[in-house]
């Protein structure tokens, strides 16, 4: 009945006798209890999170819903393990598109051992983390032709340059992108996975503004997953684009300061995504090619 | 003709045989270069900033002119010295209440020294820097009793908690600090010295708006120096409250990207200040003495 997820990008991932995450056919997802701290704090965390009645509902929709915990046959066939069980995001979605991205410069909590903090250091400074305020962990990308994915190793994908990954976040809305990244993006559904009032800016400057003026909870090492629906955007439908924070191993309380670090990451990360909706919106011809421009006005224009 | 400045509140002081600044009659602070790297390189940001036509007018007003450098017998009476030549902050000011606060989590560069960055990192981490966003580097309080001003050494004032950097922001707005900090500190003069349209809120946001979107510089290592007339404000009249960002000698160009770093320690420090305004506009029995609150509507409807 457990099965092992199609669409996950990033972190530890089951087959080949590895302990990784399993999903069901009612939308849960079950992810193995790592043996360390990590498993405790990130139990710890859903279930403080999942009680706070501070918390906004507005922003509780950014969250994977937490069911609890669970045990059930590990993937690696090694017997029962306790699970967290959580909301599988990817449910219902066909082939979606999806970016991960390691939100801060800093993904370690001031109150790590130290082993860790230069473990991590050491990671923030070789990855985009420390230059960037972010670095992308893994994705996937629809290509129309013959339902391809494009899916890097982790590695290669975190080091990337600013330049670099504004060519990525252009190919991640585009329609030409094929099995490799495509040099010339046509950003053919910037504006409907972007933009617009339900696109992922928007979803990001909803974060942004609590995280201005939350004080409950520290995110480090916490990843934004980006997700939409490349098919239903290319028909001219609502492309189900979505942004969820995952991860949270690592969180500590706020302690009546901001997450100033996370929140520079996302600051970031919006600009970065700003500049290409503009590029979009004000020099059509200069940033997507006529067909695509073409594509991109029915798509607006299109019945969602 | 040159002296030694009456209100300077961090960095390195002249006297007693050491290299400092200095003042003339004509509005000009003379700050000496230091001999290693960042003396030129705080050069090179005075030079490359007064000539970038990138930066916005209203963003100007946040920096001290810049009016070259010039050769001046040094402090230490150690002959003739290479000083950059400012513009002095505290011209026409009588007995300002200032703060400096350096602004970031992370106060190096990734292009530092390893040496360097180790030495940061350990200071950021003793420091208020990694956990706040920022560390106060000093302070002097005007109080109107007798003109005496507070003036912690600058250990003292590094490493607080968010309730005493709470503490301490109340007290820089309040009547009833003497020689000491007041626990109980007033308020008094909160609403026209933070709020307002041209308190010092408002002026973090005009910062903040700017460091959201430019990706000219990142600062590291950069105070925001606030400063303000408590006589001014106690006698009903405009109390001058203005910020200036100070201390360029780590600078490094931002090649595309946003300064995640030095916006996330501005948005702590706003969320600190927009408390205590709230606190004082919500609930001015609460944070404020009864006789306080007098003063502070006979302020609100002061002649300015």
């Amino acid at each position: 009945m457990l099965k092992v997820p199609q669409n996950q990008v990033a972190g530890h991932q089951a087959g080949g006798g590895n302990l990784g995450p399993l999903v069901d056919d009612s939308g849960h997802f079950y992810k193995p209890l790592q043996g360390d701290e990590r498993g405790s704090k990130e139990v710890a965390f859903y279930t403080s999170f999942s009680l706070n009645t501070k918390v906004p509902d507005e922003i509780r929709k950014f969250f994977p819903i937490f069911y609890g915990t669970q045990l059930v046959e590990a993937s690696d066939g090694s017997g029962l393990k306790s699970h967290l069980v959580l909301e599988d995001l990817t449910l219902g979605h066909v082939n979606p598109s999806i970016m991960d991205i390691k939100i801060g410069s800093r993904t370690w909590s001031p109150q790590a051992s130290e082993d860790y903090i230069a473990k991590c250091l050491k990671k923030d400074r070789e990855s985009s983390s420390l230059l960037l305020g972010f670095r992308l962990s893994g994705l996937q990308f629809y290509t129309n032709k013959e339902a391809v994915f494009r899916k890097p190793t982790k590695k290669s994908v975190q080091s990337l340059s600013a330049e670099e990954i504004k060519l990525v976040l252009k190919n991640f809305v585009s329609s030409n992108t094929s099995t490799e990244l495509e040099s010339k993006p046509d950003c053919a559904f910037a504006s409907v996975v972007f933009g617009g009032p339900n696109g992922i800016l928007s979803q990001l400057f909803e974060l942004k503004s609590w995280f201005e003026d939350q004080t409950l909870y520290h995110f480090y090492s916490v990843s934004v997953h980006m997700m939409y629906e490349k098919q239903l955007a290319s028909e001219g439908r609502n492309p189900r684009a979505e942004i969820k924070l995952i991860d949270f191993a690592h969180v500590d309380e706020g302690r009546g300061v901001i997450d100033h670090n996370f929140l520079g990451g996302i600051c970031s990360l919006v600009k970065f995504i700003s500049e290409i909706l503009r590029a979009t919106d004000d020099c059509p011809i200069k940033a997507c090619s006529k067909d695509a421009q073409k594509k991109h006005y029915i798509t607006d224009n299109g019945i969602n």
